[in-house]
């Protein structure tokens, strides 16, 4: 039988290397070098599935998922996965024993962000190196006989054989990032963890750029009860004035209440499309 | 006379700088390495003027910014300056004469995402290496004898005295960043080019994660035909199921209208915060 092959934004060691370690099991990953390339190779079936970040401080941002999921292919949103934000301290036991020993720190410039007081008050006076992700940094410290550190998840850590000498320096506990599970194959879709709900994405378009446009909108959701977890707007880049809404509700789709918004929005103007109904998985 | 000092999310060379450069005239400019670091520069009065992104795909992401502002310091936004995305492939031209020359193309690797067809179709065989900023790329081909590419924007490239060898290689064309112009002073913002119109952030907090709590909130501005540019809807990070709201109002802060919105809003148990009402700058 056949192995069902994912694709991830990589390189390894990075956050999205760690949410599908979280959610798939023994099957084939493969890493790609950009959210575009990623996406491609599920749209002509060279891997079954893809994930990607939707919101991520430190690979990517949701414009560049998002947009290219509209505008160039469209694939189905079959899952989510929620992960903690949560940045150690890594470095090779052998050279580095204590905090004061390390004399740089390497990372993604987000990563360094996301540590700022604690590097403020722990390493003032290690230097600062950026790198163009997590799993790079933890990739140069394992190589370096230098008392430098990187900082990156637990995956980064045991990828690149290095220990974790100060667990969460994260500056906001309550941070976590979201991965979409793309698949022109649903079925395929096996996830270990238990689902903790479900979700619908809904693409609107308005008619034109008015005063109360978006109020009208959310109307046909509102009066039907139906709880909005997440609304961004974003321009539709067609040019300037035309804005789209991207508006998760937190069920799936239905025969009844989700089909009637649509007919609702669809005979005021609006374009409606379902970007996907899913499962979020939370991964601890 | 003392000079206005500005600072900004750097290094040389990025779309950041390219914003500050394109806006303000002589003044002392400092390129800070992370964008907490600049924003806490100026809430030290170490600067005038902080200069971040908002909306980038680029060096940073609207969250990192977004949260900082929200969470550590506040320091109210007084203008916003919106640059078009251009990126352009740069070379030595003592090395390079032609595309098919290049043998690897060096950026940031959400610039060699936003180029994903033109390296696709143009330099398919060119070899991809990710760097840390479009700054750093330009850098590195300029110190570089082999023949290499960089992707990155005219300022890298007037920066490390590169030649533009094809211009806008970018896939889409109506591309925009939005920086926010951050400072304490605001009689010294002095920018060069035109207001094309003014705008107020408001932050809301719901008292609670009730359906149909947002269409309620939407109310208070339609109903006064106040148009919203943005909206986007964040958790508060101090636990799972609260939301705030963003919201750009596309008018300056006035004396009847957004007072009766902040007023109502309030009755109903919101927490609003104005983060500021400013002009807006478009860069051609």
């Amino acid at each position: 039988m056949k192995l069902t092959s994912i694709g991830y934004l990589g390189p390894k060691g990075t956050f999205t290397k760690l949410a599908v370690d979280a959610t798939f099991n023994g099957e084939h990953k493969e890493a790609f070098k950009t959210i575009p390339e990623c996406i491609d190779a599920v749209d002509k079936g060279e891997i079954d599935i893809g994930v990607v970040p939707l919101e991520n401080a430190i690979e990517g941002t949701v414009q560049l998922t998002v947009d290219y999921l509209i505008h160039q292919v469209r694939i189905p949103v079959v899952g989510e996965i929620v992960v903690p934000i949560q940045q150690h301290l890594l470095v090779r036991s052998d050279i580095v024993q204590k905090e004061s020993d390390i004399e740089e720190v390497h990372s993604h410039s987000h990563a360094i962000a996301q540590c700022h007081q604690y590097l403020h008050q722990n390493l003032h006076n290690a230097k600062i190196a950026f790198t163009s992700s997590t799993g790079k940094a933890a990739e140069i410290v394992s190589n370096s006989d230098q008392p430098i550190a990187a900082i990156g998840n637990r995956a980064a850590a045991s990828e690149y054989g290095l220990e974790i000498m100060k667990e969460n320096i994260h500056d906001y506990p309550n941070n976590h990032t979201r991965f979409l599970v793309l698949s022109h194959q649903p079925e395929k879709v096996k996830i270990k963890s238990e689902a903790k709900g479900d979700k619908t994405t809904l693409l609107i378009t308005l008619p034109s750029d008015q005063a109360g446009a978006l109020h009208q909108i959310l109307s046909a959701f509102a009066w039907r009860k139906l709880n909005l977890s997440k609304i961004e707007s974003r321009p539709t880049k067609t040019g300037l004035g035309n804005y789209f809404f991207i508006i998760d509700v937190n069920q799936a789709y239905d025969d009844v209440l989700l089909p009637g918004v649509k007919a609702e929005l669809e005979a005021l103007g609006c374009q409606v499309t379902i970007l996907g109904s899913y499962s979020v998985y939370d991964i601890l």
